[in-house]
Protein backbone atom coordinates (compact mmCIF):
# COMPACT_ATOMS: atom_id res chain seq x y z
CA UNK A 1 0.00 0.00 0.00
CA UNK A 2 0.82 3.85 -0.23
CA UNK A 3 2.16 4.99 3.25
CA UNK A 4 1.27 8.57 4.33
CA UNK A 5 2.37 10.61 6.43
CA UNK A 6 -0.32 12.31 8.69
CA UNK A 7 1.84 15.50 9.44
CA UNK A 8 1.43 16.03 5.79
CA UNK A 9 -2.28 16.09 5.69
CA UNK A 10 -4.19 18.96 5.65
CA UNK A 11 -8.00 18.47 7.24
CA UNK A 12 -10.56 20.13 5.40
CA UNK A 13 -13.77 21.27 6.94
CA UNK A 14 -16.05 18.48 6.14
CA UNK A 15 -13.03 16.20 7.67
CA UNK A 16 -12.98 18.15 10.85
CA UNK A 17 -16.82 17.59 10.95
CA UNK A 18 -16.31 13.70 10.22
CA UNK A 19 -13.99 13.60 12.94
CA UNK A 20 -15.66 15.25 15.19
CA UNK A 21 -18.42 12.67 14.37
CA UNK A 22 -16.97 8.99 14.68
CA UNK A 23 -13.55 10.07 17.40
CA UNK A 24 -10.93 9.99 14.92
CA UNK A 25 -8.19 12.43 14.00
CA UNK A 26 -8.88 14.81 11.11
CA UNK A 27 -6.11 13.94 8.91
CA UNK A 28 -7.18 10.64 9.35
CA UNK A 29 -11.31 11.97 8.06
CA UNK A 30 -9.65 13.87 5.52
CA UNK A 31 -8.22 10.78 3.99
CA UNK A 32 -11.14 8.90 3.99
CA UNK A 33 -13.29 11.68 2.32
CA UNK A 34 -10.17 11.48 -0.13
CA UNK A 35 -10.32 7.72 -0.55
CA UNK A 36 -13.64 6.60 -0.36
CA UNK A 37 -16.44 6.82 -2.77
CA UNK A 38 -19.49 6.97 -0.38
CA UNK A 39 -19.60 7.32 3.45
CA UNK A 40 -22.71 5.88 4.78
CA UNK A 41 -22.22 6.21 8.63
CA UNK A 42 -19.84 4.36 11.49
CA UNK A 43 -19.68 3.95 14.85
CA UNK A 44 -16.32 5.31 17.09
CA UNK A 45 -13.44 4.95 15.22
CA UNK A 46 -14.59 3.29 12.50
CA UNK A 47 -16.75 4.87 9.43
CA UNK A 48 -18.16 2.97 6.87
CA UNK A 49 -17.36 3.48 3.70
CA UNK A 50 -17.75 2.60 -0.34
CA UNK A 51 -14.10 1.67 -1.66
CA UNK A 52 -14.26 0.45 -5.26
CA UNK A 53 -17.90 -1.34 -5.36
CA UNK A 54 -16.51 -3.05 -1.62
CA UNK A 55 -18.13 -2.14 1.96
CA UNK A 56 -14.71 -1.20 3.95
CA UNK A 57 -14.08 0.21 7.22
CA UNK A 58 -12.35 3.60 6.70
CA UNK A 59 -11.81 3.23 3.13
CA UNK A 60 -9.24 0.56 3.77
CA UNK A 61 -7.05 2.92 5.22
CA UNK A 62 -4.93 1.56 8.17
CA UNK A 63 -3.58 2.88 11.40
CA UNK A 64 -2.05 -0.74 11.72
CA UNK A 65 1.32 -1.79 10.89
CA UNK A 66 2.44 1.79 9.32
CA UNK A 67 5.34 3.57 11.06
CA UNK A 68 4.84 6.05 14.05
CA UNK A 69 2.41 8.95 12.65
CA UNK A 70 1.63 7.55 9.23
CA UNK A 71 -1.22 5.42 7.81
CA UNK A 72 -1.31 2.72 4.95
CA UNK A 73 -3.36 2.90 1.83
CA UNK A 74 -4.45 0.70 -0.40
CA UNK A 75 -2.77 0.55 -3.78
CA UNK A 76 -3.72 3.19 -6.16
CA UNK A 77 -4.65 0.44 -8.61
CA UNK A 78 -5.19 -2.81 -6.71
CA UNK A 79 -5.77 -4.89 -10.19
CA UNK A 80 -2.83 -3.68 -11.57
CA UNK A 81 -0.84 -4.24 -8.74
CA UNK A 82 -2.12 -7.98 -8.74
CA UNK A 83 -1.61 -8.51 -12.25
CA UNK A 84 2.33 -6.62 -12.23
CA UNK A 85 2.99 -8.96 -9.44
CA UNK A 86 2.09 -12.02 -11.27
CA UNK A 87 4.05 -10.29 -14.79
CA UNK A 88 7.14 -10.19 -12.21
CA UNK A 89 7.23 -13.69 -10.70
CA UNK A 90 6.80 -15.36 -14.30
CA UNK A 91 9.88 -12.83 -15.48
CA UNK A 92 11.93 -13.93 -12.47
CA UNK A 93 11.35 -17.49 -12.11
CA UNK A 94 9.38 -18.56 -14.98
CA UNK A 95 6.66 -19.94 -12.89
CA UNK A 96 3.19 -18.77 -13.64
CA UNK A 97 1.48 -18.52 -10.29
CA UNK A 98 -1.18 -16.85 -9.31
CA UNK A 99 -1.60 -14.09 -7.94
CA UNK A 100 -4.29 -12.21 -5.18
CA UNK A 101 -4.54 -9.45 -3.08
CA UNK A 102 -5.80 -9.18 0.29
CA UNK A 103 -7.34 -7.02 2.93
CA UNK A 104 -8.52 -7.59 6.21
CA UNK A 105 -12.51 -7.08 6.32
CA UNK A 106 -15.87 -7.25 8.30
CA UNK A 107 -18.82 -9.30 8.11
CA UNK A 108 -22.14 -7.92 9.45
CA UNK A 109 -22.52 -9.44 13.19
CA UNK A 110 -19.51 -11.39 13.00
CA UNK A 111 -16.83 -10.95 15.69
CA UNK A 112 -13.45 -9.90 14.23
CA UNK A 113 -11.41 -9.66 11.06
CA UNK A 114 -11.32 -12.01 7.73
CA UNK A 115 -9.27 -11.84 4.87
CA UNK A 116 -11.36 -10.68 2.07
CA UNK A 117 -10.01 -10.50 -1.90
CA UNK A 118 -9.38 -7.01 -3.58
CA UNK A 119 -7.96 -8.44 -6.72
CA UNK A 120 -6.95 -11.52 -8.28
CA UNK A 121 -4.63 -12.20 -11.36
CA UNK A 122 -4.29 -16.03 -12.62
CA UNK A 123 -7.54 -17.84 -11.57
CA UNK A 124 -11.24 -18.05 -11.51
CA UNK A 125 -12.51 -16.39 -8.77
CA UNK A 126 -16.25 -17.02 -8.74
CA UNK A 127 -17.24 -20.72 -9.20
CA UNK A 128 -21.15 -20.20 -11.26
CA UNK A 129 -23.29 -22.94 -10.03
CA UNK A 130 -26.27 -21.41 -11.53
CA UNK A 131 -28.13 -24.38 -13.96
CA UNK A 132 -25.91 -26.96 -12.29
CA UNK A 133 -27.58 -29.90 -10.92
CA UNK A 134 -27.32 -30.33 -7.12
CA UNK A 135 -26.85 -34.15 -5.31
CA UNK A 136 -30.61 -34.64 -5.90
CA UNK A 137 -30.82 -33.80 -9.50
CA UNK A 138 -32.53 -30.41 -8.78
CA UNK A 139 -31.38 -27.10 -10.56
CA UNK A 140 -29.22 -24.78 -9.13
CA UNK A 141 -31.07 -21.00 -9.14
CA UNK A 142 -28.75 -18.21 -7.44
CA UNK A 143 -25.50 -19.83 -6.09
CA UNK A 144 -22.80 -18.75 -7.20
CA UNK A 145 -19.10 -19.48 -5.00
CA UNK A 146 -16.95 -16.63 -4.16
CA UNK A 147 -13.69 -19.10 -4.06
CA UNK A 148 -10.96 -16.20 -4.41
CA UNK A 149 -13.16 -14.68 -0.94
CA UNK A 150 -12.64 -18.43 0.14
CA UNK A 151 -9.16 -18.00 -0.37
CA UNK A 152 -8.52 -14.70 0.76
CA UNK A 153 -9.66 -16.12 4.41
CA UNK A 154 -7.61 -19.31 4.40
CA UNK A 155 -4.45 -17.01 3.80
CA UNK A 156 -5.25 -14.56 6.21
CA UNK A 157 -5.66 -17.13 8.97
CA UNK A 158 -2.05 -17.61 8.30
CA UNK A 159 -1.12 -13.68 8.50
CA UNK A 160 -2.49 -12.56 11.40
CA UNK A 161 -3.18 -9.14 12.17
CA UNK A 162 -0.38 -7.00 14.28
CA UNK A 163 3.53 -8.31 14.67
CA UNK A 164 3.71 -11.72 12.79
CA UNK A 165 5.28 -10.31 10.00
CA UNK A 166 3.45 -12.74 7.43
CA UNK A 167 2.30 -10.64 4.74
CA UNK A 168 2.56 -12.81 2.21
CA UNK A 169 0.98 -16.70 2.14
CA UNK A 170 2.48 -19.10 0.01
CA UNK A 171 -0.75 -21.60 -1.08
CA UNK A 172 -0.10 -24.71 -3.03
CA UNK A 173 -3.22 -27.56 -4.19
CA UNK A 174 -5.99 -25.20 -3.84
CA UNK A 175 -8.78 -26.25 -6.13
CA UNK A 176 -8.39 -23.51 -8.37
CA UNK A 177 -9.35 -23.09 -12.01
CA UNK A 178 -6.37 -20.90 -13.30
CA UNK A 179 -6.33 -19.11 -16.31
CA UNK A 180 -4.68 -15.58 -17.37
CA UNK A 181 -6.62 -13.12 -16.76
CA UNK A 182 -7.13 -10.06 -13.72
CA UNK A 183 -9.86 -9.47 -11.56
CA UNK A 184 -10.56 -6.14 -9.94
CA UNK A 185 -13.01 -5.22 -7.58
CA UNK A 186 -15.89 -4.45 -10.31
CA UNK A 187 -15.84 -8.52 -10.69
CA UNK A 188 -15.76 -9.41 -7.35
CA UNK A 189 -18.32 -7.49 -6.00
CA UNK A 190 -22.23 -7.69 -6.37
CA UNK A 191 -24.06 -4.69 -7.81
CA UNK A 192 -26.18 -3.03 -4.95
CA UNK A 193 -29.21 -3.84 -6.56
CA UNK A 194 -28.29 -7.61 -6.17
CA UNK A 195 -27.29 -7.19 -2.64
CA UNK A 196 -29.99 -8.49 -0.04
CA UNK A 197 -28.19 -6.71 2.48
CA UNK A 198 -28.20 -3.45 0.58
CA UNK A 199 -31.37 -3.65 -0.84
CA UNK A 200 -32.88 -4.60 2.56
CA UNK A 201 -31.08 -2.08 4.71
CA UNK A 202 -31.85 0.52 1.99
CA UNK A 203 -35.45 0.09 1.62
CA UNK A 204 -36.36 0.61 5.45
CA UNK A 205 -34.94 3.97 5.00
CA UNK B 1 -29.75 -30.42 9.48
CA UNK B 2 -33.38 -31.51 9.89
CA UNK B 3 -34.90 -32.56 6.58
CA UNK B 4 -38.64 -31.00 6.36
CA UNK B 5 -41.22 -32.25 3.65
CA UNK B 6 -43.21 -28.83 2.65
CA UNK B 7 -46.06 -30.67 1.85
CA UNK B 8 -46.11 -31.35 6.03
CA UNK B 9 -46.14 -27.55 6.25
CA UNK B 10 -48.96 -26.03 6.73
CA UNK B 11 -48.53 -21.69 5.88
CA UNK B 12 -50.27 -19.02 8.24
CA UNK B 13 -51.73 -16.07 6.89
CA UNK B 14 -48.22 -14.37 7.78
CA UNK B 15 -46.44 -16.43 5.76
CA UNK B 16 -48.67 -16.12 2.38
CA UNK B 17 -47.93 -12.37 2.77
CA UNK B 18 -43.74 -13.11 3.32
CA UNK B 19 -44.12 -15.54 0.46
CA UNK B 20 -45.78 -13.42 -1.91
CA UNK B 21 -43.10 -10.25 -1.29
CA UNK B 22 -40.34 -12.34 -1.84
CA UNK B 23 -41.70 -14.77 -4.44
CA UNK B 24 -41.05 -17.64 -2.35
CA UNK B 25 -43.49 -20.47 -1.45
CA UNK B 26 -45.82 -20.40 1.27
CA UNK B 27 -44.19 -23.13 3.10
CA UNK B 28 -40.88 -21.96 2.97
CA UNK B 29 -41.67 -18.59 4.45
CA UNK B 30 -43.91 -20.67 6.99
CA UNK B 31 -40.88 -22.33 8.03
CA UNK B 32 -38.44 -19.08 7.70
CA UNK B 33 -41.08 -16.95 9.86
CA UNK B 34 -40.79 -20.54 12.80
CA UNK B 35 -37.21 -20.63 12.50
CA UNK B 36 -35.74 -16.86 12.26
CA UNK B 37 -35.68 -14.23 15.22
CA UNK B 38 -36.17 -11.64 13.16
CA UNK B 39 -36.78 -10.49 9.08
CA UNK B 40 -35.05 -7.42 8.26
CA UNK B 41 -36.70 -7.65 4.46
CA UNK B 42 -34.71 -9.09 1.31
CA UNK B 43 -35.17 -9.40 -2.33
CA UNK B 44 -36.63 -12.10 -5.07
CA UNK B 45 -36.01 -15.67 -3.24
CA UNK B 46 -33.58 -14.36 0.00
CA UNK B 47 -35.52 -12.85 3.05
CA UNK B 48 -32.51 -11.36 5.16
CA UNK B 49 -33.01 -13.10 8.40
CA UNK B 50 -31.50 -13.19 11.99
CA UNK B 51 -30.87 -16.15 13.16
CA UNK B 52 -29.31 -17.27 16.63
CA UNK B 53 -27.33 -13.82 16.17
CA UNK B 54 -26.35 -14.42 12.92
CA UNK B 55 -27.36 -12.41 9.47
CA UNK B 56 -28.46 -14.95 7.23
CA UNK B 57 -30.63 -15.61 4.19
CA UNK B 58 -33.90 -17.47 4.16
CA UNK B 59 -32.98 -18.22 8.26
CA UNK B 60 -30.53 -20.84 7.08
CA UNK B 61 -33.08 -22.85 5.35
CA UNK B 62 -31.42 -24.31 2.69
CA UNK B 63 -33.36 -25.85 -0.73
CA UNK B 64 -30.17 -27.18 -2.04
CA UNK B 65 -28.77 -30.77 -1.39
CA UNK B 66 -32.49 -32.26 0.36
CA UNK B 67 -34.81 -34.39 -1.31
CA UNK B 68 -37.35 -33.40 -3.71
CA UNK B 69 -39.86 -31.50 -2.24
CA UNK B 70 -37.78 -31.30 0.62
CA UNK B 71 -35.56 -28.45 2.81
CA UNK B 72 -32.63 -28.78 5.02
CA UNK B 73 -33.04 -26.89 8.08
CA UNK B 74 -29.96 -25.98 10.31
CA UNK B 75 -29.63 -28.83 13.50
CA UNK B 76 -31.83 -27.26 16.84
CA UNK B 77 -28.70 -26.45 18.53
CA UNK B 78 -25.32 -26.38 16.20
CA UNK B 79 -23.59 -25.55 19.44
CA UNK B 80 -24.85 -29.01 20.97
CA UNK B 81 -23.94 -30.73 18.05
CA UNK B 82 -20.67 -29.24 17.35
CA UNK B 83 -20.09 -30.46 21.16
CA UNK B 84 -21.75 -34.24 20.83
CA UNK B 85 -19.63 -34.86 17.31
CA UNK B 86 -16.52 -33.65 18.96
CA UNK B 87 -17.00 -35.83 22.04
CA UNK B 88 -17.95 -38.73 19.34
CA UNK B 89 -15.08 -39.07 17.37
CA UNK B 90 -12.93 -38.93 20.92
CA UNK B 91 -15.08 -41.82 22.05
CA UNK B 92 -14.58 -43.77 18.73
CA UNK B 93 -10.55 -43.00 17.73
CA UNK B 94 -9.55 -41.88 21.10
CA UNK B 95 -8.21 -38.65 19.74
CA UNK B 96 -8.56 -34.94 20.19
CA UNK B 97 -10.22 -33.50 17.31
CA UNK B 98 -11.52 -30.16 17.33
CA UNK B 99 -14.97 -29.49 15.52
CA UNK B 100 -16.95 -26.68 13.68
CA UNK B 101 -19.91 -26.52 11.72
CA UNK B 102 -20.21 -24.31 8.90
CA UNK B 103 -22.95 -22.95 6.67
CA UNK B 104 -22.57 -21.08 3.37
CA UNK B 105 -23.12 -17.55 4.03
CA UNK B 106 -23.17 -13.91 1.92
CA UNK B 107 -20.92 -10.82 2.79
CA UNK B 108 -22.48 -7.38 1.52
CA UNK B 109 -21.59 -6.38 -2.08
CA UNK B 110 -19.48 -9.62 -2.99
CA UNK B 111 -20.45 -11.75 -5.19
CA UNK B 112 -20.72 -15.66 -3.90
CA UNK B 113 -20.77 -17.36 -0.77
CA UNK B 114 -18.50 -18.09 1.68
CA UNK B 115 -17.76 -20.02 4.02
CA UNK B 116 -19.17 -19.10 7.78
CA UNK B 117 -18.76 -20.28 11.67
CA UNK B 118 -21.97 -21.74 13.26
CA UNK B 119 -20.32 -23.70 16.29
CA UNK B 120 -16.61 -24.33 17.28
CA UNK B 121 -15.83 -27.45 19.62
CA UNK B 122 -12.29 -27.59 20.44
CA UNK B 123 -10.29 -24.37 19.21
CA UNK B 124 -10.12 -20.75 20.56
CA UNK B 125 -12.50 -19.22 17.70
CA UNK B 126 -11.50 -15.31 18.20
CA UNK B 127 -7.68 -13.84 18.56
CA UNK B 128 -8.21 -11.15 20.90
CA UNK B 129 -5.56 -8.66 19.30
CA UNK B 130 -6.63 -5.83 21.15
CA UNK B 131 -3.25 -4.10 23.89
CA UNK B 132 -1.13 -5.82 21.66
CA UNK B 133 1.75 -4.69 19.70
CA UNK B 134 2.18 -4.16 15.70
CA UNK B 135 5.03 -4.12 14.15
CA UNK B 136 6.17 -0.72 14.68
CA UNK B 137 5.42 -1.07 18.41
CA UNK B 138 1.84 0.76 18.75
CA UNK B 139 -0.89 -0.30 20.39
CA UNK B 140 -3.27 -2.11 18.42
CA UNK B 141 -7.08 -0.36 19.62
CA UNK B 142 -9.88 -2.90 18.16
CA UNK B 143 -8.98 -5.61 16.34
CA UNK B 144 -9.70 -9.23 16.82
CA UNK B 145 -9.23 -11.84 14.16
CA UNK B 146 -12.28 -14.12 13.29
CA UNK B 147 -9.78 -17.35 13.16
CA UNK B 148 -12.86 -19.37 13.25
CA UNK B 149 -14.68 -17.52 10.15
CA UNK B 150 -11.39 -17.64 8.12
CA UNK B 151 -11.26 -21.34 8.84
CA UNK B 152 -14.37 -22.05 7.87
CA UNK B 153 -14.22 -20.21 4.10
CA UNK B 154 -10.80 -22.33 4.33
CA UNK B 155 -12.80 -25.81 4.22
CA UNK B 156 -15.45 -24.52 2.29
CA UNK B 157 -12.87 -23.60 -0.62
CA UNK B 158 -12.81 -27.81 -0.87
CA UNK B 159 -16.28 -28.76 -0.17
CA UNK B 160 -18.66 -26.45 -2.82
CA UNK B 161 -21.63 -25.78 -3.29
CA UNK B 162 -24.11 -28.82 -5.59
CA UNK B 163 -23.21 -32.28 -6.04
CA UNK B 164 -19.78 -32.78 -5.04
CA UNK B 165 -20.47 -34.90 -2.17
CA UNK B 166 -17.80 -33.22 0.45
CA UNK B 167 -19.98 -32.79 3.60
CA UNK B 168 -16.61 -32.65 5.70
CA UNK B 169 -12.99 -31.68 5.52
CA UNK B 170 -10.48 -32.67 7.00
CA UNK B 171 -7.65 -30.08 8.09
CA UNK B 172 -4.09 -30.31 9.29
CA UNK B 173 -1.76 -28.09 10.29
CA UNK B 174 -4.23 -24.73 10.61
CA UNK B 175 -2.88 -22.65 13.05
CA UNK B 176 -5.27 -22.51 16.01
CA UNK B 177 -5.44 -22.58 19.56
CA UNK B 178 -6.92 -25.70 21.19
CA UNK B 179 -8.57 -25.99 23.88
CA UNK B 180 -11.58 -28.00 25.50
CA UNK B 181 -14.48 -25.49 24.75
CA UNK B 182 -17.32 -25.27 23.09
CA UNK B 183 -18.63 -22.17 21.19
CA UNK B 184 -21.71 -21.07 19.73
CA UNK B 185 -22.88 -18.09 17.59
CA UNK B 186 -23.46 -15.94 21.07
CA UNK B 187 -19.88 -16.41 21.49
CA UNK B 188 -19.24 -15.80 17.44
CA UNK B 189 -21.42 -12.68 17.30
CA UNK B 190 -20.93 -9.15 17.75
CA UNK B 191 -23.63 -7.49 19.54
CA UNK B 192 -25.73 -5.25 17.04
CA UNK B 193 -24.76 -2.24 19.07
CA UNK B 194 -20.88 -2.89 18.24
CA UNK B 195 -21.29 -4.21 14.66
CA UNK B 196 -20.52 -0.70 11.98
CA UNK B 197 -23.13 -1.81 9.54
CA UNK B 198 -25.98 -2.74 11.90
CA UNK B 199 -25.36 0.70 13.52
CA UNK B 200 -25.03 2.42 10.25
CA UNK B 201 -27.82 1.18 8.56
CA UNK B 202 -30.06 1.41 11.13
CA UNK B 203 -29.13 5.20 12.13
CA UNK B 204 -30.22 5.82 8.37
CA UNK B 205 -33.87 4.67 9.09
Amino acid sequence: GRIVKLDDVKPSRRALELAEKFSINGELAELILREADAIYGGVEKAVLTLKDHMLTVNAGIDNKNAPLGCVALWPENVRDTAKQLREELFRKTGKKVAVMIIDSGLIPLVRGTVGLALAVAGFKPIEDYRGLRDLYGKEVLITQHAVAEDLASAAHLFMGEASEETPIVLVKGAPLKFDDEVYGLEDLALPQRECVFMRTFKADC
